[in-house]
């Protein structure tokens, strides 16, 4: 990173990079202006220019968070437009797959996830964007679970909106379990665990 | 807080209780030296004096938080020496309860838990220890649920490895949810989602 100007967003974006690159392998705690120079092989004054402070750091990072969490591709949206897993079950199984840290990329973007709750919980406002992100995320899932129920795949007298939460914190724990023990929890055992927890739920 | 020399255990103490303080406001993104002598009143040259450097005050607070999770009363093992509920499903019912956020110290002790996954995956000691606990805590519930097989509480056939491991996932998620939305998750809606999940491991 050269401190001459040059294309900003070429330079925005190779900042994002660094920042993303800090916190895969040091993670919030290690996110410093400091740390994302030396990354960048940039001086610490030149990265006072995009982030004047901590907190611009930090909220820069969970922007980053968001923006790469929406832009993978998904079981739910697959990349190349095709159709996603018919509406119901396998929609709801597809969406809680996309949770999961699958394959690398989901590793490395769970791993910042997960990191950044320490932080959010610490921050009024960024613990209020994170329930929202959640609230939203359970909505989707509600969704999914109401229209299995429609469907004779989920049993109708069950309270959707218990289902999807409890189908959330059940995902949620799995990452944080796979993130500590990945050789415990390789994708085909998380997947099987999923659809030992989906089976229960058909089962009633 | 006074620099004159005094007894030593209560000065430890007084400083553990500071870093406590600091973790639970601020997390560990925010735990630093100069954060837990402000809070105490004292210098930061004097809190060097307990810890040489940041990764010795991490290593402290993680101590601290299993010291405090292993002393604070449990429903598996009652304070006052009371039986623990008997083997079986409601024994495996306690443990899990025991680790969800349903009073105000459950709160801080999950808070600081949560907040230090983020420190724990950057640092292979940490995430190895962090892993250690999580697969005792699952051998335990394996336990649990092994005695409610015998029992014919929970369906024989069942893996009793894959169910507990599940549980595990279960509460933790459950955890994540509440801390960041407890106005959705209070008390007896974590207990009632978690009554759900059981019965629904009991249907089979």
């Amino acid at each position: 990173m050269t401190p001459a100007r040059g294309d900003h967003d070429a330079r925005r974006s190779e900042v994002s990079e660094g920042v993303w690159r800090v916190l895969s392998s040091r993670g919030f705690e290690g996110l410093t202006l400091r740390a994302v120079a030396a990354e960048l092989g940039a001086s610490t004054g030149l990265l006072t220019h995009y982030f004047p402070n901590k907190r611009a750091l930090l909220g820069h990072a969970l922007e980053e968070l968001d923006r790469r969490s929406g832009s993978r591709p998904r079981r739910t949206a697959p990349a190349d437009g095709s159709p996603p897993p018919p509406a119901g079950l396998a929609r709801l199984r597809a969406a809680l797959l996309d949770v999961l840290p699958l394959d690398e990329a989901a590793v490395a973007g769970n791993r910042i996830w997960v990191g950044s709750w320490d932080v959010a919980l610490a921050d009024p406002e960024l613990a209020a964007a994170h329930a929202g992100r959640y609230g939203r995320s359970r909505e989707a899932l509600e969704g999914h679970v109401a229209d299995a129920q429609r469907l004779g795949e989920l049993p109708a007298g069950a309270d959707a909106a218990a289902l999807a939460a409890a189908a959330q914190a059940f995902v949620l724990g799995l990452v944080v379990q796979a993130l500590f023990a990945p050789g415990e929890f390789p994708p085909e055992r998380q997947t099987a665990l999923l659809d030992g927890y989906l089976a229960g739920l058909a089962a009633g």
